[in-house]
Formats: structure tokens, C-alpha cells, sequence
């Protein structure tokens, strides 16, 4: 039974959400990727956010861009952590999104990551099942270790090359 | 039958949106004034939203700040047109409300006002139902010219008693 | 007779605007689009929003860019709607628009929509004929109806392949 | 004759464009102070603007808050130079003043002084004027020169007082 | 043992982070809270964060203003979620603390509230132990239930009251 | 002689630089166009504004991008009206320029047009030396109307064909 | 010979100014205070700066708001470090003096501190001068400690008394 | 022995890290370049900090992007002075990097340049040695004539030929 659910209100938001599941996928965390908009289809949003929790999801995952409801909206509704993340956007390059999903009133937060931060709503899901989930939180240490030999090998081949030619 | 739905999120938007409710008073246009929170009651909200049509509301008028729902919210659910009133916030001043209610997906617009913009929320409301309202509009056009009158009234002072004693 | 009226202030605003007509030709309202500079023929457009009221207008879009006043303008002459839409700019990202068409003062209300949001400008504006008008409101019900299975339509899409196809 | 036409479009800009009129009073030039606004009495402010230059105005002066219409549509119209005050504003500190006023499109220029800057609106005004009268130009000189002796003076007080007893 | 920690880099956040200790309070959950700055004593922070996960510590809520690293320090070196509460500021409004910690690299998320938003990080750290803990997502629950009631309390005042006495 | 010194402080400013020179081209105002950097050659700069006023000027229009000193150096030395164009910038669009220009402490104005307003601050310039040139005013009035007539004309043609085609 | 030179352009500026110069009183470094205006007194400001490496100076902090230029024209004259404190500005809150001082092009950096970083301009001037001063390098560090102290105090009385009585 | 450290915490940085890098060459100054995470190597980072000192540095400069922490996590450690260069991002434009770096807490400066200033940073720490270093601030002479007589042979270029042919 998947134990995430990853929801955007548009497939232009596609790229950056794929990012979140590509980290579910490394880790080893079942989720539930749906196409779901709060603005067009209210009704169906509703019925899923109020089902998500008997659908054994322990987290949701909200992406979403300009004046930005659905995280909000699924954190009105569903009693577990609900992952906002704010899409960049041309004109006001995601400032808008992001007021509209981190700025959420006293009772009803929504934990925010970057704009366009896909990856990090991935590892965000990973490190809340990580509290009790043993296993888990070996993998996300192994991840970490393997950030930190990626930025030692950029080191060693640039001390090796210099930076002229880097 | 109330014609205007007038709702806010919370009473802290009060003073705000009583200016709306005063110039719906002042133009003679009944309304229903409630208060309903997308988030701390999306149930209620979402009945709110879908029987607003059958009370006989032809506009709803929605107050919200922060990351601001409410009128995006109505906007998805009830057919006719939502103002949208963005509330002013201690931190961002109002930009977060704004960016929240203005900046709308295509298919779901809100027509939004200036940030704490109650009486011009009351006056656009009333211009709407004026599109089908002869006597109303007939107010409008009085209510125009008492501006324009306050107006021709504050510069004759300033034409008689000079800059320095205004 | 046409009931809206579409007004811009230079052509290059015409990919926009034409979404609000797009939006009103699927509709089957009538409407009459035209060219006019607050800023380069101030005499011409007094005039234009002067008679709009007797040509038979309900409801103005207008939309402008930069210090964007044409909307603003035409809400101080016609006494019905008016409809504002902040254009895209290289420089502010369209906040100067925004702000030129939001923060009208008290008396003057502007609808702005979002920053290049022609169609939704048009959809307004079927939502405020929609008022009194029972064959409008149903056209406007179906059309949502529309932009509801559109998105269920991407959601079975991303069901049946899944996201790394998509 | 006044050369210089003061207007603003609320009487809450009067403190601000007062500081104008003192630096016209101060330097010796006549002016006109008017309370006329471009949203509430557009005729008489079409009127105002268009007979500006026979009434023998060489500079407009005009204030304007919020969404400010007034600098640019006196620009539209009066042929000669119009300098433009934006008022601070409590929700976006002038922000919106200062856009609606300095992103004037290409043809219609606003001279724009800072945000509340009354005071630099009547020097400018006066730079104008002096480019053909060289007493003004004079008397312009000998207010620079008093406005570096204050600094000469407050300089001279902290050497002798030091920065603790300043 | 306690499950939350919750940290500060300044006695001046006090009243902020007070607001989710309250919280927590109230559900029943132990916590620790300390000052400590992750600039002025860096390896006090370094031990403190290293040593957080054998302490017991499943989320640490972290708080700062300006030049805000103490989330994102905590989240480099913790391997459970770390919630960000931005501290308004007075020059920024928050600006400043909320792009230090929201804008995180990839790899290294903060679930990131809003502005001065104590009581929402306290709720998440809760929402973030119910994953696991069915009798605290009972609690969260009645809270929800109880946010409810206030807004319909207050809605039955306004009911009886009417606007002009609320 | 020339009446107005054209000055930029790099040579990646004269594609906007190039627009004033081209308005005083078409009105046959006399000008001096100069690369001098306030910033990289701190004296030439000063004798260059010391000496402006004997050389002939009576305007000054100067261009700078990001942290834009020149135009307000120039205003400090140069007793007559000094125009600012803040240039676009990658990073902040132009706002770095456009506060570093209009924001000028009382006492030392600077006209500043929009960013990368070069044709406006060339017309703006006309329109100062107009207030005591009548020929030149008659010119002036003369390019507004061709202004006018652009706008006339591409309405006629949008009525001709139609906005699909436009 | 003072080692420092610390510089405002307006004695406003002063209780900002001030903190610096405590700094550099509490820790043995001798410097000279000075009211200038670039703006109002441009001759004077160039003379200051021209002669400022003579007078022994190996370090300026200018302290400007608004348009502040003070900062940067110093750097382009003064061949060692200049530092910038932006100050607090009611409109902008500070943006402006910001991006005008810290915005600078490529050859003439300013040192740039936080809006109203007295102190830390202060710091910042010694660090500097502790690159070849041992001395007072041993005299920062004690500095750095006390920092430490202090926070660890405040966390001891936390423990002690519990947040709720702090 | 190296005087100066320069860190960056992705090669991503290296365009703009690489000027300040030219700008030491040039002049003749010793520097290690080291690619280090402060968020995805902690400990490295601190080992890095802790013994700049002692390896002889006499600055770092730190370049950054996004939520940037790697400059004031070295000013916290390190006791001479920290150049933080802010990168440009793709949504904020960079303010983001910029507050997270300039906008440091009492006690704990960082000397920042603007937004991808990679060679003002270079000649920032060139100024700050050059304090105690006679034959480099000569060194540092001779650049800013240079710069001084590109800007000259850049306006002669412009005389000859004209703006039309520039």
C-alpha cells in the first residue's frame, strides 16, 4: 500500500514532480502519483484528500504553481504531513507560488521546500517515515554519503586539473 | 433573497470587510455575511460554495490573507463571478494575500481588488448586478457623482484658506 | 450590439487580449475589440469610454502594460465592470502592471485578473453576463465541465503509462 | 501667471506636496496648487490638463498614491515637462506609486522624483525654469551652497562634541 | 526522552518559538529547548546537531531571522526532518529568513513554515509523529475539530450580532 | 553649442543611450554624447560635470546600471535638470538601478524616466528646453500626433482584418 | 594616526554610525568621524577621499540611505577597503540603499554589511586590520568568546527557569 | 603559503569563481581554490574553517547560491575577513543568495559583493592585503588606471566614429 502520495494540479508540473518520485523510487518508498487540480475538479480533489488517509498514505506530496491552493487545500483536509512545493513561474518566478503555499494561516501548515525543489519533497517524505522506520533512515544516511563523495570527487579533479581547465 | 455572498476566513478581516457590507447597505443591495474558513472547516466551506447558486447569490465577495484561498476556492465552485478582497499582512503587507487571490490558473479567475480594497469590493459587486439593473445603476452614477463632489468640495477649501492653514 | 468591449493600448498586447476574445467567441457573446492609447490619444479614448454605455457595453477588458492606466481610466468614465489585465513585463515580470491595475483608490474598482491572463478576463466577463443571462450561466457550466475531463483525461493518461513516459 | 501647476489627487498627499510649494515660495516662482482627481472627476481633469499651457504652466508638479494615474495623464496631454511625486503607501511602501508613475511606455515621459519627495519635485521644477532665467539659476546656486553649509555646520559640531554627546 | 527539539539562535525569537512549545504542551509530546547559535558558537551547534538523533530527537524545529542558517546547518547533520520557522525582520519583513532557509540546495530539504509561524511548526513536528503514533493523530484530530468550532463559535456571533455590533 | 550632455558610464549602455540621441536627432536639439564612469575615472568625471554648464548644457542625460551613481553625481555638481535611465539588469531587472536613481535624498533631484527609457528621457529633455522654445514646442507637438496617428492606423487595420489575422 | 575613517553622509545616520565606532573602541583602534555629503558637498567629498590615504587611513566605513552613493564614490577613490552599511529606509526598508551600495560594477567593489550593520561594519574594519595585526587579532578572538558566553548564558538561564517564565 | 582561500559549494559556482581567481593571478597573490559543501560535508567544512588560519590565509572568499550558508558559516569560525559572493539563481534572481549572505546577525560580519561579483571579490581581497602591503597596493594602482583608460579609449572610439557606427 503506498505510503505517499504525490499530487500536482497540472502536467506542466510534471518535470519537477517526477524529480520527488525519482527519490521515492532510489529509496525504496512505495507512493501513488496522481494529476488532480482543486480548481477544476473541486469535487474529485475533495474525495481524494479526505480518502488519503485510509488509503494508508502517511504523507502527502503537493505541487503546485501560481496562486497555489492544492497543498493548503490537501493540509485542511488530511490529518498527516503535507509537502508543498512551490513551481517557478515566468512572471513573478515563483514568489507567487511559494507566498501561496508557505504562508499558510496558525493551524494548518504546510512544510514548504524550494521552488521547483522536486528532489528535496522527495527526501523531505523519506526523512518523516525515516522516524520510525530504522531501515529507512540507513538508506537516507547512505544517500547522504554518497552526496558528500560527489563533492569530494569535484574537489580531488579540480585540485588534479586546476581551474583554468575544470 | 440575498444577491451577495460576503465571506471571510477569519474575524480578524472584519473591519475590512464591513466596508463592503456598508456600501451594499448605502446602494441597497442585500447580502449575507458570514464567517468560513477553507481551512479550519473545508466541509462547511464546500457546502458553503455549492449551494451558493441555489441561495440566489449572483456575486460572492471573499476576504482572505496570507496564503489566501477562500477566493480562489469559491472561484472553483460557484459559477458566477468571486471578488476577491487580499488582506494586508504584517510581514509582507499584503503580497502574499495578493499573489494568492490574483494570480489565478486559467479557467478559475477571481476578480480581484486593491489589498484591503473592501469598499471597492462592495462597489464592483453592485457594477455587476448594474449590468442587468437600471435603478442601480442609476445609484451607482449618484454615488459617482457624491465622489466627484467631495472632491470640487476639498479644493474650493484649499482654493480659500491656501496650503499652509489647510 | 456588443455587450463587452476589448480595448488595448498597443498591439504587441494583442496575443493576450486575444485570448479574452477566444474565450467570448466560444461563448457566443458578442463583443468589439479595439486599439486605443490612454497615454497617445487621450481625446480619443475620453471618448470611447464616454459613449460605451450607449453603444451597449456591460462589461470592459482592458489590459495594458507597464504603468499600465488604461484599465484604471476606463473604470473612472464607465460605470459598469471593468476588467483589467496586467501585462508581462521584460523588466518588473508585470508588478508594475499589477500594481498600476490593482491598487485602484476607494470608488474606482478595477477586476484584474492575473498577469496575462487573457482568457480569464474573458471568462469574467461571461461570469458577470452570466448574472442575468440563464443560457450563459449553462454554457459557462459546461465549459467547465470541459476543462474538468481535460485534466481527468492527463490523469488516466499518467495512470496507464506512467510518469517516466509521460 | 503661474508657471508651475501643483495638483494631487487626494487632499492625504498634501503634507508631501506641500514641501514643493515651500521651495517654490523660497525660490520665487508663482504656482498654482490644485486638489483634482484623474479617477473621480475625469472631466474636470481633462479640462485641467488641456488648458494647463494657456493658463501660461511651463511644469506640472502632480502627486499620486496607490495605483497613480494622475502624473502620467497630466503627461498625456500637457506638452511640456510633468514631474511625478509617488506617495508611500502602507501596504507596499510606494511601491505601487513609484511603478504606476515611472513605467511610463515610450512617448509620454514622467520626470520621477522619490518616493514622497516633495521637496525634490519643486528644485526640479526650478532646474526647469532656470535652464531660461539666469536670476533663478542664481538663486538656485545659493541654495545649494546653504544646504552645504548645514552639512559644514553638523560636521563641525560632531568634531567639536564627538559622537557619543552628538 | 524527548522526540522534538526545538532550537534558537537568539533569546529575541522567544516569543515565536514559545508558540510551538505551547503546542506541543498541549499534545502531550516532550521536547527539549535550548539556545544556541550556529554563528557564535559553531561547534557548541555542531555537537548539538551531531549528537541530536542518539539524544532521541526525531524532528528538530529550528528558528532564525536574517541571514537565517541555523535550519539548514541542522539539516545538513541531522538525518530527520528539520522544520525552519523564518523570523520576521524589520527591514526584510522576513524575506531575508524565509530565502535562507526555504531556498535549500537539493539534497538537503527544510520543511519550512511561514513567517513567524510558531504554532504551525509546533503542529507539524505532531503531524510528523502521528505517522507512527495513532493515539497523538487522535489528538491532532480533536485540534482539528476544535479549530472548527472556534470559526463556527464566531460565526453564530456574527449571526446574532450582525456586522455593525461584531 | 550643444544644450544637452548625452553621458553613459559604460559602452554596454548605448543601445539604450543610442534611443535619446535619435529623439534629439528628430526635434534638432543639439547634443554631446560622452562615455565617462563615474566609478573608473573619478576626475574626468567631476571637471565633466564641473564644466557642463559653461560648455553650454542646460540638460544632462545620464545612464548607469546597477549600483547607478553617475546620474546622481551628476545632479550634485551640475547646477540645471539632470535625467536618469536605470539600465535593465540580469539579476534585479533593474530595480538596483532604478532605486539607485530615483531614491535621491532632498536637495539633489533626478528625473528619472523607466528603465531603459532612452527615448523618453531624449523627449523629456525636448520638453524642459520647450518651456522657453516655442519652435521646438511646435515640434514637439507635432511628434505627438504622429504618436497618435501610429495608434489610429493600426486600429484601422485590426477593424480591417480582424484580430485572428492581425 | 587614525586608522580607520568612518564617514556619513547625514547625521541621521549617526546612531548606526555610532555602533561601528564602538566597536572600534572596544577594541583599540583609532579612527575619524565625519559628516559628508557626496551629494551636498561634492568638492568636499573628493577631497576627503583624494586625501584619505595620506592621513594614514587603511580602511573607510560609509554609512548612506536611500540612493546612497557615498559608499561606492569612496571606493572609486580610495585604493584600500571601503566598507558600505545600507541604512533603513521607511519606504523601502532599506532595498535602496541596499542594491545602491552593494550592486557595484566590476573593478570598484564596496565591502557591504547588513541594512544598519553598525557594528559589523565596525568588526569587519578590524578583521581587516588583523590580517597584519597579531595583536588585535588575539583581541578579536576574545571578542568572538564573549559573543559565545553570552549565548551560552541565556541558554543556562533558559534551563534553569523553563521558556514560559523567561 | 596561500593568503587566500577560495570556497565554493558547487562547481556550478566555478564561471563566476573563477574571475576572482583571474583577478588574483593578475595581481600576483597566492590562493587555494577548494570545492566544499557546508550542507553536504559538514565536517569537512568545519576541518576546512577551523584550520584556514593556520594554512595562512589571511581571507576567504566564499561564493554561494540559493539559502547560502557557506560564507557566514566560515565567518562564524574563521576570525579575518570572509568575501561572500552572492549567485545569481534562476527563480529569485539571486536575492536570495544575497540576503542569506549580506544580511548577517550582529557579531558575525561578511564583506559582500554583488550578485556573481566574482572579480570585485578578487579585488576586494587584494585591497584588504594591499593594507599591509605597499608593492601590491601599487599593483592594485596600476588595474584601476587601466580600467580608467579603457573607459578613455572606449569614449575616443565613440568621438571618432559616432553613435551610429559605434
Amino acid at each position: 500500500m503506498a505510503k505517499v502520495g504525490i499530487v500536482m494540479g497540472s502536467d506542466s508540473d510534471m518535470p519537477v514532480m517526477a524529480k520527488a518520485a525519482d527519490i521515492l523510487e532510489e529509496l525504496g518508498i512505495e507512493y501513488e502519483m496522481k494529476i488532480i487540480s482543486a480548481h477544476r475538479e473541486p469535487d474529485v480533489f475533495f474525495e481524494y484528500a479526505r480518502t488519503a488517509e485510509e488509503r494508508g498514505f502517511k504523507v502527502i506530496i503537493a505541487g503546485a504553481g501560481m496562486a497555489a491552493h492544492l497543498p493548503g487545500m490537501c493540509a485542511a483536509i488530511f490529518p498527516m504531513p503535507v509537502i508543498g512545493i512551490p513551481m517557478h513561474t515566468t512572471s513573478l518566478g515563483g514568489r507567487d507560488s511559494l507566498y501561496s503555499i508557505v504562508q499558510m494561516p496558525s493551524g494548518i501548515p504546510v512544510a514548504t521546500v524550494a521552488i521547483n525543489g522536486g528532489a528535496n519533497a522527495g527526501l523531505l517524505a523519506a526523512k518523516i517515515l525515516a522516524t520510525s522506520d530504522e531501515a529507512l533512515l540507513g538508506r537516507l544516511k547512505d544517500y547522504s554519503r554518497t552526496l558528500k563523495e560527489q563533492v569530494e570527487a569535484k574537489d580531488a579533479h579540480l585540485q588534479e586539473v586546476g581551474y583554468q581547465n575544470y
